[in-house]
């Protein structure tokens, strides 16, 4: 196990430590495991949270900033936060306005975060949840009943994350949120496996002329193990099952090629060039880009492609100004 | 090999596409190879070119736009870029300010861009060259006399790039270029290999529990070859070998810790906060922070830890607002 780190047992905390020091805006709680927004609560503001296993850094923490998220639960690596951590997030970015969980679709993701907020009511703080499940690459999974989800989340984070920073209330933001999720897809492939480093061995294997179509973030198995294939084979892949699922001709789209962690920046780009023309070759118009390791998968190599048909005011919330270690532009 | 390309020999081409695709505010001159600012040449502004092999994306081209180059010329993967690709670029920049060339120091860059730079001057285009040679490591390597140019290009391309945008003669951000260079150092650490797309074979071999300590962005030898260890140790390692050169107690110091490619983020944290602490208990002031993949090599595990001792104004040029796919705040 070749990995930059002092003991397994640290990963997450000696991270946090890291993240702390970087970036003073933040404010990193290390008993209770949380990462929240230096100036949270702010009078009137919907609060933001999101959480789960750590592991696809910059999410969730790295989006805490201006324009995103309040807070951030962050789990151990591919583990659940426990509602005590959800909790203590919700209540530090609570101001009155009520607080947003924006929840991954994983089955102790979602039992946790509904955990959380039912402690959170008792405390008299208004949450509402939006499930993210973009992924169309299984039905089911490992860790799922339903569909995982993946990319789409930096996009609901970014977008929901606007709207509050402009003082939309609990109910727009959660709405605007939803729609971002129903209008965005994400399918994934790897070309290696990732070995969590509690566990020391690698979360799959494949062999070397192998890749694995419809990976999820935690190396679940995805679709179908396939020959190593090219760039334009791989994203054609991705892209199909996307277009099959919410069709793209004709949609002004938002496109995020997804670095999965192992995968350099010049690979990334080769994708995102395959990705652009299958786009304009099958009517889809590309309206707004992001490429780059986004929500990885510890030191996974590969990609995910992740699609979200726009609409004007879409648009107009993806391009306000956004502050955070991981994501930052226009302010 | 496990790549996500479509064929060795079209690597660089294909990932030039993607920027151009990516960032409608460039010019991807595909047939020059070379990245251009959308509005370059800007009247009375001294032009900034770099480049060097592909394969550190997104050093250098990720790195044009607002307050850092105006131009990169992108090599094969890990080869110097020819004399007509940089004089194309010299010549796409030059609005008669004249044009700053920042070389890192590899035999065949400095080569090839002295021999771009006399064809520049036979064309009335004023040159001067800054040479970055930051890497304590060793003295003399595979592809350098002298020192190899590593993390503190960033640096030089930053700060330079904003006394340039200011409006600095070409005297001035040669000399501030040369400066950040000066008060730089870096030393780099590989936990595995990478493999140049056309070779094929990794660079050199890691035993399972070997990592090579003072490893160059080629996957160049290093000081030496160590048993696997911490990250403290290694930042330690680091660190030491930075201090030893240029003594870090009681200076203000902008910190980089970067991935070499293949490294999660979150190991780049737990990097960080052995760094924060390590400078801290040796009497440095950190200042300034960036954690992430800036200066890769393909997809080798590993970091690099670079270190500049700032001044107050090479603080305000660094605090100046930039905006390139690469780096981005302030504006």
């Amino acid at each position: 196990m070749r990995k930059l780190i002092n003991a397994p047992a640290d990963v997450v905390v000696d991270a946090l430590r890291g993240l702390a020091a970087a970036h003073p805006s933040l404010r990193v709680d290390l008993e209770n495991r949380i990462v929240v927004r230096g100036d949270a609560p702010r009078a009137g503001k919907v609060g933001l949270v999101s959480g789960g296993g750590s592991g696809h850094e910059p999410l969730h923490g790295g989006f805490v900033g201006y324009g995103m998220l309040d807070a951030a639960a962050p789990g151990e690596v591919f583990t659940s936060p426990v509602p005590d951590q959800i909790l203590a997030a919700t209540t530090a970015v609570s101001s009155g306005a009520g607080v947003l969980h924006i929840v991954k679709n994983y089955t102790g993701d979602v039992l946790n975060f509904r955990m959380a907020a039912e402690l959170a009511e008792d405390e008299d703080i208004g949450v509402a949840s939006v499930l993210v499940n973009d992924d169309v690459a299984v039905e089911d999974s490992t860790y799922t009943a339903g569909r995982r989800g993946t990319g789409a989340t930096l996009f609901v984070e970014k977008i929901a994350g606007a709207l509050a920073e402009e003082g939309g209330a609990l109910d727009e933001v959660a709405a605007v949120a939803r729609e971002v999720n129903e209008r965005s897809r994400s399918f994934g492939v790897a070309l290696s496996p990732c070995t969590v480093p509690a566990a020391g061995e690698p979360t799959f294997e494949l062999g070397d002329d192998e890749i694995e179509l419809g990976i999820g973030i935690h190396g679940e198995p995805g679709r179908e193990r396939a020959k190593a294939a090219t760039a334009i084979e791989i994203v054609d892949a991705a892209l199909s099952a996307i277009d099959a699922d919410m069709p793209l001709s004709g949609a002004e789209v938002l496109v995020l090629v997804n670095g999965m962690g192992g995968t350099p920046l010049i690979e990334q780009y080769v994708a995102y060039s395959a990705a652009a023309d299958w786009l304009a070759d099958h009517g889809a118009i590309v309206a707004r880009t992001l490429v780059g390791p986004y929500v990885t998968s510890l030191e996974m190599a590969g990609c995910m492609v992740s699609v979200c048909r726009l609409t004007p005011e879409l648009t107009r919330l993806w391009d306000a100004p956004v502050e955070t270690p991981g994501l930052r532009w226009g302010r």
